[in-house]
């Protein structure tokens, strides 16, 4: 058995190689690449993922994961063992399960609905696209049917980012956020020039914004000797091979610091993730986000939960003030607490704040989940969105590129995608909740700049398990809860209420 | 038939593209990767490459090349088909013969003397590295027993960087070699002082010396959207995937403008060569060089055919002053050609000039030839390396370190390398001599910066065919000759006699 464990052991090591050379192929392309690069090195991370896909999918993979998963149980549940084929196994069943030929068909509709929507965009003509988001629906609907499921088709794909979870969970979750939230945006709606972002508008040399970011970083524990930042159009971190090579890419807008800021906060919180993975877990299917939500809950975490906080205000005003001398002299903590927490109802799910945020995915579930059972038409669901966004919002769009447009995952065949963001806003409020009891200091400390302690609890309960509990297992042993709506919205609620007053 | 060449192109596509998964993780691993990166890094490479040696001796390649050769053949020798399938066979033929356990074995002996080399150079003592080079000399030599020869061990070995050379023709090559250049070099150490290269050293700024680089490469027709510059320890370039994606990198040194300069001017020469494959070629066996010799032709071409000529000195010089206000104003293009063709007979190869370059290949050609064949003791070879330095040069290494010690190569497992700069040196001169003829105007071309028809012979000639033909059937269409000493001894006897006046 050992030997055989090795033999899967090696199998494995390719395909992390794989994944490896694909990661660096896509961080280059979107930072370095040469532009008339760009036709073959689509061509070739195709066919790179497709290695990698034999590679896993082929008998000789699925023969030895059968031959070793019970060996690999009786080592205890808690095993390396255990956790290795519990995940390959995970992995294995997934993708043996969706005929090659749907593949083929997902991979030209795909690159055909991506192309039509960007043109479609640029257009602002729902028309455009729809006839690829049919066909998108329907092949995503077909890998559903591949894959299998209990209840309901959305279930299959759902569990492809965020193993085990499920509408039935999320119609309840996303209910609970609209009732709790919507009060909350009318009321900071009618008080709108109660909090300014005023402090934050301006001219900002790029150059010292980047450096002001990487400082951030650093502070916050980011490892530059296992990282770097890049520009980007649209930042991304990219874990090339975690922990030892996790970049960050960001983005500099003069006239608006927290797109640079605050965006670098974010994906150095996907960063620190998995710089948390142990080393012995390097090139195995356990250097991994135990799922995206969870891997958006850690980005989460510091951007919002500490990156918005009052205390990580009043650490950051000096730095703000050593990269932009004579710009913030005359602001105190507060102002920069509240400029950073301004919030206001807006038609882009990317610029939205962490109050209104939810509810911009919340309408995407609606007609991702309704699309796919065939109960909302195609043609309708421009109709669909913008009845939401005045539900939610109390605002319109008043085109398709700034309304159901504007996000590329439906462009890109994916469906089952956007709830991940929404999960991973609800365990960084579960998280923050479980340390504030564990570290009874921890304003002080933030204030202070001193969040080793924060990472420390983080790099324990979630990090270092990489991926070998399922989310909302790993949740209970963070934090002794499953996954739950109330922290968030508490969080949100008295934060909000005390800012606009109300 | 059609179906099958199918087959083998879909397999050539996935090596193409493990190898551009490669290349770009090398190039990364010189340029941008963070430093705690680097173990992984190695695994990874090693990894990929793997996976790319056996797509290549696996069976089913085998019989696919089998099946395939005499109908592709049978389409003309000039066809692509027939030329894919020379190109494929080679290499096949090549691989396969290497049994997997002296591939494995080679590659943890060369680890092994890789550290050696680096310990035993920084500590200057050639015994540390010795018992690492027998090694590497012993398994070199059951390498070339596994992939035969007619008369030495050594051509195996020099048939992998250049196909169908052989010792015996490279025997007469050093010796003519040595009997041309050494007058040369003891006429030019007797005028020592004739030549001054006063104008490149200084202080320059490294940005600005980046600038300089890049204009002049851009001015060769070095294509930017399909490649870019970077900084690098060691300059190299780097097809990622030719021709579309096509990096050069440079390294400045402040007070010696030519590190940077003329570093960037041989990269951008071997980057020119890959650019100008043909595009149906990208992802199949073809968009390769025809040999290690023929990639350093373009390279030198450009740096010393080129680049140290008059004309191009006289064209250059605004640019200096461009790029370094005030520093040329006083110069001279003369004084600019003679700055940049000071000889100097010195104990670095890679510091080495154009005149005394190829001796430096001469000695450690005969070292590497006698240590196969083991008519040299180990122990004995620095002995040999200062003879041969006294003989050549007239100068003596004070120690291993500036002597045997110098170069990466042995200590990377690679014997039988080190030719290809020389005949890359040969060839760069036949192929000056060729285009004179061709282009009558060639000074004056050169001197308005007009490098276009010059590029676009060698395009026509040399880079379009990519690696269809074998080196010398190359050289043989594109200049009418076979591989000769005698272009290239002309040319440094009639440039360098006028230069230092003898």
């Amino acid at each position: 058995m050992e030997n055989k464990f090795e033999e899967l052991r090696k199998r494995c090591e390719e395909m992390a190689a794989l994944g490896s050379a694909g990661a660096l192929l896509g961080w280059d392309q979107n930072v370095y690449m040469p532009p008339k690069g760009a036709q073959a090195r689509g061509r070739t991370l195709a066919v790179i993922s497709e290695l990698a896909h034999h590679k896993l999918t082929c008998r000789e993979t699925g023969t030895l994961i059968a031959d070793l998963y019970d060996w690999a149980q009786a080592k205890g549940y808690d095993s390396f063992e255990a956790a290795f084929l519990r995940a390959i196994k995970r992995d294995y069943d997934q993708e043996v399960k969706i005929p090659a030929e749907l593949v083929k068909e997902l991979s030209l509709a795909t690159t055909a609905s991506f192309e039509a929507w960007h043109k479609a965009r640029k257009a602002s003509d729902f028309a455009m696209f729809a006839p690829h988001l049919e066909k998108v629906a329907e092949l995503n609907l077909r890998k559903a049917e591949a894959l299998g499921y209990d209840k309901s088709p959305y279930d299959a794909l759902l569990d492809l980012y965020d193993a085990g979870m499920r509408r039935e969970k999320l119609d309840g979750i996303f209910a609970e956020l609209a009732a709790g939230l919507t009060p909350v945006i009318k009321a900071i709606n009618e008080r709108a020039d109660k909090v300014s972002s005023a402090p934050f508008k301006g001219d900002f040399a790029p150059a010292a914004q980047l450096g002001l970011a990487l400082e951030i970083a650093r502070a916050l524990g980011y490892d530059l000797e296992a990282g770097r930042q890049d520009l980007a159009a649209h930042p991304f971190s990219s874990g090339i091979l975690s922990p030892d090579d996790v970049r960050i890419t960001t983005r500099t807008q003069a006239d608006w610091l927290p797109a640079c800021v605050y965006a670098s906060i974010h994906e150095t919180g996907h960063a620190l993730y998995e710089q948390g993975f142990p080393g012995e877990f390097a090139f195995t299917p356990l250097a991994s986000a135990a799922s995206l939500g969870v891997h958006e809950s850690q980005s989460r975490f510091w951007e919002n939960l500490i990156g918005r906080s009052r205390p990580f205000a009043a650490w950051a005003l000096p730095l703000y003030r050593k990269h932009f001398p004579g710009k913030f002299d005359s602001l105190t903590p507060e102002d920069i607490y509240r400029a950073a927490n301004r919030s206001e109802a807006s038609l882009i799910r990317v610029e939205a704040d962490e109050v209104t945020y939810n509810l911009h995915i919340a309408l995407r579930y609606e007609i991702e989940t309704q699309l796919l059972d065939r109960s909302l038409k195609i043609k309708d669901a421009p109709e669909l969105w913008n009845a939401k966004m005045k539900e939610y919002f109390g605002i319109t769009p008043s085109n398709d590129a700034e309304g159901i447009l504007q996000d590329v995952h439906w462009g890109y065949g994916m469906i089952g995608y956007f709830p991940s963001y929404t999960i991973g806003n609800l365990i960084s409020a579960q998280l923050y909740a479980a340390i504030r009891k564990d570290l009874p200091g921890m304003d002080a400390m933030i204030e202070k700049g001193e969040f080793a302690p924060l990472l420390a609890w983080l790099r324990r309960k979630v990090h270092a398990q990489g991926r070998k509990y399922q989310p909302e297992e790993l949740l209970d042993r963070a934090a002794g809860q499953k996954l739950s709506v109330k922290p968030f919205v508490e969080y949100i609620r008295t934060k909000y209420s005390a800012l606009y007053g109300f």
